[in-house]
């Protein structure tokens, strides 16, 4: 029975947070009640407050775990211990699969750090380190072994954060480009990005 | 008399709008309201409704100026008659300094198109496919001469667009790098991404 309660919880917590992720990215995190979120999962706001005391708190489990999740399938789709080039190649491909399935919370995620106090920005801030050295830490270790050309690993895996993000600016399913012909075509760039040939194995 | 009036008014109308980027870069264009945009900038609300008869009317004229001046900028930078590696050094620059100098109109423009409706969202997008062409133009022109290797130039130019419009969200005047060499280091990753050797003369 407490499985079945719990399970209700957590169903009523994800609805929660798909709902907060999609509002928050239409109408921007001051903008959005926690009333009227309540509203949109068909919730009193009292059950609202039951999940997350405060409206930040909410924003903050919303950002927190999209960077987690976002480290986890990193290490999933990590193949630790190949060359430079392939490490890197599994890395744009994860990224922008990763963000074009969560096109929300990747708005929300992008947009209202500024929303956040500063301690919970800070553990945010850290969440994304942790994700972007790993992008740093294969362009060094490529360079070091003469695989790529980057003369600022810091800033070349900002260029390429960037870069493969900005996918969910234009890309829609429907369009010319399936997300695994345009995360090939971005693979190629960033290839030549850093300075490498792009090859065939990716 | 009438001059100076107009001198009066054109200084009321700037800062609105400089207020009103600065506000909706902050909250979100959904939470920031007519009045309390009238009271940063010290005048009646009635004033304010004067200049921008709708809060939409005011957003969307932050958002022209934005890509008109954008437009202006790059024409005036802009060596046309030269070869493409050197327009595009221009154009990978003068888009770096004119977004970092405008970071609030800049963060307005990117997250405020979904508070557009149709009819002013269809003029925005207007003016921003007039400035990517120009991008698209140079790599399609320069691939079609064998000085770039791009095999998508509608995808190589969202791909450059975002990452050099990215700087904006890390870049910092008081840190490590300036305006200017943060722009050197992402024009050589540029000529990289394209597939054509950073020069010199750039």
């Amino acid at each position: 029975m407490a499985r079945t309660t719990g399970s209700f919880g957590e169903r009523t917590e994800a609805a929660i947070r798909e709902a907060a992720a999609s509002l928050i990215a239409r109408y921007g995190y001051e903008a959005v009640s926690m009333r009227r979120l309540a509203e949109e999962v068909g919730v009193q706001a009292a059950a609202l407050y039951r999940y997350f005391p405060t409206k930040e708190e909410l924003l903050f489990t919303l950002m927190r775990e999209h960077m987690e999740a976002l480290i986890a399938s990193w290490q999933a789709a990590d193949p630790a211990g190949r060359d430079e080039a392939q490490r890197l190649a599994a890395f744009v491909k994860n990224h922008i699969i990763f963000h074009v399935a969560r096109r929300h919370s990747t708005h929300v995620s992008n947009m209202e750090l500024r929303s956040l106090s500063p301690e919970k920005l800070t553990a945010i801030l850290k969440l994304r380190t942790t994700y972007e050295k790993e992008l740093r830490r294969i362009l060094r270790e490529g360079a070091a072994k003469g695989a790529f050309l980057v003369d600022d690993a810091e800033l070349a895996a900002m260029a390429i954060i960037q870069m493969i993000t900005g996918v969910i600016v234009w890309f829609r399913p429907d369009e010319r480009l399936s997300v695994a012909e345009v995360a090939d075509k971005y693979h190629t760039m960033t290839m030549r990005l850093v300075g490498a040939r792009a090859r065939a194995e990716a």
